[in-house]
């Protein structure tokens, strides 16, 4: 799971606030609304749902205490009045069928072992009529400049390990399919690309402190676990960080799913 | 080089009108401007640019006769009056400097040994404070699922292939350094994201004639070049088209970059 050092939460910051206006772009709820945001972490996408839709009602679930309380300052200190933290599982919600108007999940499915059946919880706890918004990466969509085997297998590394804990990190792709297999209705992908080179301000910046942080995460699980030797590890990290310096370029696919609960509107 | 075959020439034909919205969008030049475009093959673009911009007049140059042939058959069965045919080689051009007001090049960088050659000839025809506007795919972007190694496999062999002869399959990814190292100024890259799904009417198959054709076109090379055997061959294109069906997709990412030829319009 992502959010648990101090170093993964100023990640997930800079990930919100870097790519807010791209993730969230469209994703506005009507005033009077109540939306579910199923797996808020650190707080990173909850400030920004509740800043776009400042009259609609979020209710915030997490399953880390930490995270929580995390989340909750962050919303206290820019004073948001919008958003109720809860403790759940997402996968054993505490909610009634029917709950809410609308659901927003962003980097959450990638970590859990059955996508699928948290889809069909969601999909319960939302009234017909109601939206389900998904967005997630897909590491499998990094294009870069240069191109190197080593800067490759550091992400594989990622990719085996977030597999091996019960993750996807290639869910991104996946999307479409399972929108359609839980049953939403009218569910259309959109492709969130980014760019980054050091002709861009703050680009390759972002993919240092966004992607780069998070393939080093995972050092010492990929080291250790003999999956690479280290030296071929700082390999590819160098070879990563090359693609952020004059004449290199990163880039990345998220993908958005928006589906709609069939049924009548109460 | 792409346009030989029947059957490649009509891949080139399906792709410009099932892309054209995608890669010209944006692409329109002023009444009583000359525009080279460099590499126009069978006229796929060529088409398209002529229909846009009906009031420019567009230069089109290709090294085949045969190539040129059925480019200007296309062109005469529209009527399009504002396209001059010309039989040159872009790395030689029969033109003064500074004699157009902007050049168009797509899916052409992609076959040449020296791209960044090609683009300084590119510029020296070009006025100062003309564009030129490059469109080219890079293989590396393709995401799909289900995701095999197999359908990698035979990517790859056309990766291969084309770097063996002398070209450059993933060049996407390059144009914006080329464009700053060929010298051109105010340089912006654009993604042009394409998402199929058998839920988006036509898009599979546009993967089909399009992408995995190409793929296809290139298995006597692959298999009789001992690149990989025949099972394993079928095993990858089978698992491509695998991604045009129920619950499959298949994503790619076109770059387009813009730039500028420095000093102010005369």
């Amino acid at each position: 799971m992502h959010g648990r050092s101090d170093r993964e939460s100023n990640r997930l910051f800079d990930q919100a606030s870097g790519l807010g206006f791209l993730l969230h772009e469209g994703t506005r709820y009507p005033a009077g609304s109540t939306v579910l945001e199923a797996g808020c972490g650190v707080g990173a996408q909850t400030l920004l749902l509740a800043r776009n839709s400042p009259y609609a009602h979020f209710v915030s679930v997490d399953i880390s205490d930490e995270s929580l309380a995390r989340a909750g300052e962050q919303v206290s200190v820019e004073g948001l009045p919008n958003v109720t933290f809860c403790r759940a599982d997402i996968c054993k919600l505490p909610f009634r069928h029917g709950t809410f108007d609308h659901v927003f999940v962003c980097f959450t499915l990638e970590h859990l072992p059955d996508p699928l059946h948290a889809l069909g919880d969601l999909k319960n706890v939302l009234r017909p009529g109601g939206t389900l918004t998904v967005i997630e990466g897909d590491h499998g969509s990094a294009v870069f400049y240069p191109d190197t085997m080593a800067a490759h297998q550091v992400i594989d590394c990622l990719v085996f390990l977030q597999q091996q804990a019960g993750g996807n990190a290639l869910i991104g792709r996946e999307l479409g399919h399972l929108m359609a297999d839980a049953g939403f209705v009218d569910a259309g992908i959109s492709l969130l690309p980014i760019y980054a080179s050091p002709a861009i301000p703050g680009s390759s910046e972002a993919v240092k402190r966004i992607f780069i942080a998070m393939i080093e995460g995972v050092r010492e699980a990929a080291v250790g676990g003999g999956l690479l030797d280290p030296e071929d590890w700082e390999r590819g990290i160098r070879d990563l960080y090359r693609t952020t310096e004059e004449g290199g370029m990163f880039c990345y696919t998220f993908f958005k799913a928006i589906g709609k609960k069939m049924g009548a509107v109460p």
